[in-house]
């Protein structure tokens, strides 16, 4: 049980020492902690955001326990050093081609979305995205149109086995869920999304038990406000899917508390919250670690297999949740260290 | 005053009855009213859901009045003859870059959003789309790869000429209202959005008065749904535009109510209710004419310079709205016939 553990920036700090913390009382066995350097504090300490000792880490590791990365100071570095870089470096390096967004309603909480209470109670939903295609690593660059004028170009692209791919862990998942699947493209524009259908359409064959349905991504948005719990299983794009998972994810309200996986073909993956790195906060001991210590939650179930663990950490959180034990950004006062605190001794 | 009135499918026929009768209430001189098909009633009539008889009346009208398209019976049809190649063709032809997209509030109606009232209530924003370049308008198909695979691509692009363009239309729209401008993009993964970006950095030099940020488009995503009263003027790409402008109306609730206007170079523009053709509830005489007949005040306002009588016409519609003359979709139980008949009063 080797784990790659790279903190980050910012929060990332604090809220993975209340992970770690959370791991190490349940007794695991072999369990193994390395720590490495990743996003601004790696590029200040070893001049790249994603050094050479880290991805040969996170290589060897059989899962990659992930803070948070993100440096305002070090915006203006050119993109290769920005730590997008390492974001999606380690994506392509490690083939984390599936990001499990879940997100649902914490009961007792939905007074923090934006959405009426009655309609974000309602929320759950996965998020299947797709990781590593897609406009983000098609050709791009500048270029001169004929009329000598500056132009800037993405490919966009999916090749079937791709799409093949990701359409399996989307129906698998719904399999495990309540057997719906919808999948989300703009098939009326995109050639991208016409074959993405074509396949989808193809693997649903194998899983008579989903019900699938399409839906355009324009009209997705307006539903993930409108009704975001007539929602089980959403798949998509990378680009569809980081709108989407963001919007979803404000929709509950708490980012806080939401986690993420992202996986590739075998039990390698890589789990982090999906908040930011939170630099007006950071250093104040006021971060909210249940996002980070349900990221070790979801790497016990996906990477280890040990549902049972995963849950001991999930229910542990939901006890500590009840009692009122509320971050800042949920409208509490407990610390960063009292909640690790506090989930450790219910663990 | 030549107006090309283009009714197209389902509601859009009802609608626009109401519509011609509240412009034709107005007593505007030289109005010329122009009927031509278009969508899959045209497609059923003239075998091309945009016949050449009606792009030609398009182009030589001084504006545009359009209805909604959309046949559920003609979606199998091939790509060329499905009503998608209407809307596009429209605004290739006839220039449209800009879409302008407000999104307000409608005191009384905040209950109609998924949104909490306090934060629904908060929305008076504008979009501006751009709406002839990036992924629509690319090279794009289906091709293999060196494995042999199929491969749907598409390529994003956007040149310095079109991001000014639709800078200035944004900068201008912004000193009209509140003064401040987002510009989305994602430039942190897309060169089209480095460019975007940097072009519109240029752009505002000429307008001092205008405060501009950026926010990467998952992001904007999510505050449209935390808090979308920050918003005043965006400005963005098509794609983000065509997710975005549809989250924005569904925040605001009541799409029944907003319109849209897209306009080319001169004075010529096309205005349109937002919504669609709404298949399900055609021909039974309770589609609400509200966003059509704002569409019609656009049109006075931006093709024909005639703020007084556009205002006459929101005014109207205000003291509709107020008098409780309410659709179906908002609650109410007005048919299209009495809300136009109550607008036609008022003005
Ligand atoms: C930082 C950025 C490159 C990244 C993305 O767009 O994938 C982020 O938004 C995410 O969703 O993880
Ligand atoms: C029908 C479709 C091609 C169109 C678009 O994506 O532009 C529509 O969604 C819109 O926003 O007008």
């Amino acid at each position: 049980m080797h784990i790659a553990v790279l903190a980050g920036d910012g929060i990332g700090q604090e809220i993975m020492v209340e992970a770690v913390r959370v791991l190490e009382a349940l007794d695991l066995p072999g369990l193994r902690l390395d720590h490495a350097d990743v996003g601004g504090v790696a590029y200040r300490k070893h001049g790249h955001p994603l050094p050479p000792e880290t991805l040969d880490l996170a290589k060897t590791a059989d899962a990659v326990l992930f803070g948070a990365v993100g440096d305002p100071e070090l915006d203006g570095l050119r993109r290769e050093l920005r730590v997008e870089s390492a974001i999606l470096g380690l994506r392509k390096e490690l083939q984390l081609f599936a990001n499990l967004r879940p997100a649902n309603a914490f009961a007792g909480l939905e007074n923090l979305s934006g959405l009426k209470p009655e309609i974000a109670s309602a929320i759950d939903l996965l998020i299947v995205r797709e990781l590593t295609g897609d406009v983000y690593f098609g050709e791009k660059g500048q270029r001169q149109t004929e009329d000598g004028l500056r132009q800037g170009y993405d490919v966009m692209a999916y090749d079937e086995s791709e799409i093949a791919r990701i359409a399996h862990v989307a129906f698998k998942a719904a399999q495990g869920r309540k057997g719906k699947l919808c999948s989300v493209d703009k098939a009326n524009v995109l050639q991208t999304s016409v074959l993405w259908r074509a396949v989808v359409e193809e693997v649903a064959a194998e899983y008579p038990d989903v019900e699938l349905s399409h839906m355009y991504v324009d009209n997705a948005a307006m539903q993930l406000v409108r009704n975001p719990g007539q929602f089980d299983v959403i798949v998509t794009g990378n680009l569809f899917g980081d709108i989407l998972s963001d919007q979803a994810s404000m929709c509950v309200g708490s980012i806080g508390l939401l986690a993420s996986a992202s996986l590739g073909e075998g039990t390698k993956g890589q789990y982090e919250p999906i908040h930011g790195s939170a630099p007006d906060i950071a250093g104040q001991g006021i971060a909210n670690p249940m996002a980070m210590i349900l990221s070790a939650a979801m790497m016990l179930r996906h990477s280890f297999a040990d549902e049972t663990n995963a849950q001991r950490i999930e229910k542990a959180v939901s006890t500590v949740l009840a009692d009122g034990v509320l971050g800042h950004d949920l409208g509490g006062s407990a610390s960063t260290s009292a909640i690790g605190d506090a989930v450790v001794a219910a663990v």
